[in-house]
C-alpha cells in the first residue's frame, strides 16, 4: 500500500482523534487513552487502552469483513492509527444486547444477568447534550436522524453482527453481553458499519466466571481495567505488548 | 337500560376507583378529583375534577365510537360513574404527539411549541416504580406487554384517533397538542380503547391565546386548573353546572 500521509486533525471525540489524510475518501482514526462514562461525568486514563482498542477492533473489523459486513476499516497503521474510509456518521448509536445489564436493567427492572428471551435492539441519539436519549422511529423521523429504510438496515446489520460476534467469541470463551455500533455514509453513499468495536463499546463478560472484561471495571471501579482490556486481546488471538 | 348494581371496589388508582358489577364484563368506573404528577411526587385535589373529566371522557368515547373506533365505554351512569366493558389493560401508555411539550421537548431539545412536521407515537411501560419508561418494540417483545399485532394495532388506532380528536377540536378552537392512551383485551377478545380521554391525560390549548387548558396548569402551579377543564367541557358543548 502506498504511504498515506496524515493531514490535520478534524475532530477529537473522548476516546479518538480523526484526522484527514492525502486521499479524499479516507481518514486516519487515532486511538487515545482517554476513558469517560456516565456522559463525560467521569473522566479518567486506562493505560494503553488506546492501542489494545486499535488492536481489538482491527480483529473485529476483518472478521466481520470476511463474514460479508460493510465496514469503515481499511488497514490497522500502526499501534494507534487505523486507516479508515471517511464516512457522515449518522447520529444514532445503535445498541444490542443478549443479556440485561446498564441502562436496560434499570429501564426495564431486570437484574443485570437476566439472560434475554429475545434480543434487543435499540437506538440512542447521538447527542451528548441531551444525554443521549433512547429514540423511536417517530422520534427519529422528525429530527431526520436517518431514512426508515436506513433505520431498518442498521437494525438488521446490528442483528447479524450479534449472530457473528456471539458466534466469534463463544470459542474464546467470552460472553458477549450488549454492544453499540455506529455507522456512517461512504463516499459513495453506502451505509457502512464505523467507529470501532472494543471493551469500550461491548460488554464482554468471561464464560465461566462471569468476571467483567469491559469498560464496566472502569465504570464501577473495579480495578485491573488494562488488564482487562489485555486479556480480550489475548483471547482474539493478539499479541499483548 | 336495566339498572346495573355496582359491586366492590376492585382496585383504587390515581385518578378513578374500578368497582366489580353484577355483570360478568362490564365494570364501573368512578372518576375522582385527586390530582397527580410527575410520577406521583406531586398531590394535590382539582375541585370537580371527577364529573368533569368523566363529563369529557363521555363526550370524546361517544364520538369515537360513532367514527368506528371500539372503546371500552358503555354508559355515563352519574355524575362520577361510567358503565365501561371489562378489559385486562395493556400496561402500556400510548402517546401521540402533535406539538412538542413535556418530556418529548426535553428529549429531543425540542422548545416547547414546536409544530412536529411528523406525529410522534410512544410507547411507555406503565409501570410506576420504573417512572413510566420510554420502550421500543424489542422491549415490548422481550416483557411480552404485547404482541407486535397488537402493537401495530394501537399505533395504527392512536393516529387515527389523533385524525378524528384534531378534527373534531379544530372547530372548537383547541389545538391537540398530544395525548395518552390505555388499551385492553374485552371478554371477547378485542383490542378496545379504554381508561379515559380527558384534560389529564391530553394537552389541549386555546388555538388563539395558546394558553393551556390541561393538567399542566396543575403540573406548573398556573392557577385556574378548575376553570380550564370546566371551559373544555363548555366547548364540547357540555354544560358545566
Ligand atoms: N470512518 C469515520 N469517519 C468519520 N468519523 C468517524 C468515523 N468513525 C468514527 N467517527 C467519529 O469519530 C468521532 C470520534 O470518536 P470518539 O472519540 O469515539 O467520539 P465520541 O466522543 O463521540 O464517542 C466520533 O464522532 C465518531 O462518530
Ligand atoms: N375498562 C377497564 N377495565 C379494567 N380496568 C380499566 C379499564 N379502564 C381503565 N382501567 C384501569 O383502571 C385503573 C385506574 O385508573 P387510574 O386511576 O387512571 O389509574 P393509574 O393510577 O394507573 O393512572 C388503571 O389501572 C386503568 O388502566
Ligand atoms: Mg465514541
Ligand atoms: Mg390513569
Amino acid at each position: 500500500m502506498m504511504t498515506v500521509i496524515k493531514g490535520e486533525m478534524l475532530y477529537e471525540g473522548k476516546a479518538k482523534k480523526v484526522f484527514l489524510t492525502d486521499r479524499d475518501d479516507q481518514y486516519i482514526v487515532e486511538f487515545k487513552d482517554d476513558a469517560t462514562a456516565f456522559n463525560g461525568e467521569k473522566r479518567g486514563k486506562i493505560a494503553d487502552k488506546g492501542h489494545l482498542n486499535n488492536e481489538i477492533s482491527t480483529i473485529f473489523f476483518r472478521m466481520l469483513e470476511e463474514k460479508g459486513i460493510p465496514t469503515h476499516f481499511i488497514d490497522r497503521l500502526s499501534e494507534r492509527e487505523m486507516l479508515v474510509k471517511k464516512v457522515t456518521i449518522v447520529p444514532l448509536e445503535v445498541v444490542v444486547r443478549n443479556i440485561a445489564a446498564g441502562s436496560l436493567a434499570k429501564r426495564l427492572g431486570l437484574e443485570e444477568g437476566t439472560v434475554l428471551p429475545k434480543t434487543v435492539v435499540e437506538f440512542y441519539y447521538k447527542d451528548d447534550s441531551l444525554g443521549d436519549p433512547l429514540v423511536n422511529p417517530s422520534h427519529i423521523d422528525v429530527l431526520e436522524l436517518a431514512t426508515a429504510e436506513q433505520v431498518s438496515t442498521m437494525e438488521q446489520y446490528g442483528r447479524k453482527i450479534n449472530e457473528i460476534m456471539k458466534d466469534y467469541l463463544k470459542d474464546k470463551n467470552v460472553i458477549l453481553v450488549d454492544f453499540k455500533l455506529e455507522f456512517g455514509i461512504d463516499t459513495q453513499g453506502n451505509l457502512i458499519l464505523a467507529d470501532e468495536i472494543s471493551p469500550d463499546t461491548c460488554r464482554f463478560w468471561d464464560a465461566e466466571t462471569k468476571e467483567k472484561l469491559d469498560k464496566d471495571r472502569f465504570r464501577r471501579d473495579l480495578g485491573s481495567v488494562e488488564e482487562a482490556y489485555q486479556e480480550i486481546l489475548r483471547r482474539l488471538g493478539g499479541t499483548v505488548s
